[in-house]
């Protein structure tokens, strides 16, 4: 984080922002929304964190779904490309929710063959506990 | 990607992910759910990105907000801290919208007076153009 004069940057590590993609995943299955909707609604579960909101779309026929699950603690996300078997995942969590146990999860659900994940720190600079808290969950 | 028997991981690069933590906003913008969601609706069309969807949440009081843009080219998140003016979006987008362009928008819009900003190539292994397509938009 840049140094400004004015600028409180919120924390050392703010939140956990975790990106995977996933292959080698039945096709089908990265055709049907409400199945992704309960895995990636599960996973949140799994990873202590506190669900406010699923929004999935099939974009019909052979194609795939993109979904979010809006967390207190943030988000997680699929996209899903059936005709490669691949789905692209992402989900940053702040507080103690766990962003790597949820992808993890779904990893898991999707029977994922292969996947390259990629973690990333959120939030720079200084710590303060009061950044650490995730947000009442409504 | 790690190769595997079967696995026909979708392209060179999938699409282009950009985790940009933003600092020094105005902290009533910050709680502004309405305003914010113009903002990256408005993004993701400077983008050359079709929205399929938008769902904002301000959790309250002096809270923040939590908010999706789902688009045909994935999507755009924001998670905002006004006690810290500050605000961590991230833009995925595959085929030709431009994701670095909506952040730069959005980063205009909030008025951020410092920012990093993370660049992440998804999707791995070798070229198919049909993975580079966007899906249709409904």
């Amino acid at each position: 984080m840049t140094a400004r004069d004015g600028i409180a940057p919120p924390c050392a590590v703010l939140g956990s922002h975790v990106l995977a993609d996933l292959a080698g995943i039945d096709a089908a299955l990265l055709r049907d929304a409400a199945r992704l909707e309960s895995i990636l609604t599960d996973a949140a579960q799994r990873a202590g964190a506190r669900v406010i909101g699923a929004h999935f779309h099939h974009f019909g026929g052979e194609h795939g779904v993109t979904g979010v699950v809006l967390l207190a603690e943030s988000h997680i996300t699929i996209h899903t490309w059936p005709e490669h078997r691949f789905a692209a995942v992402d989900a940053f969590m702040c507080g103690a929710a766990r962003a790597a146990d949820a992808v993890d999860a779904i990893a898991t659900a999707l029977g994922a063959q292969a996947q390259v994940r990629q973690q990333v720190a959120r939030g720079g600079a200084p710590v303060s506990a009061a950044a650490l808290r995730p947000r009442p969950s409504a």
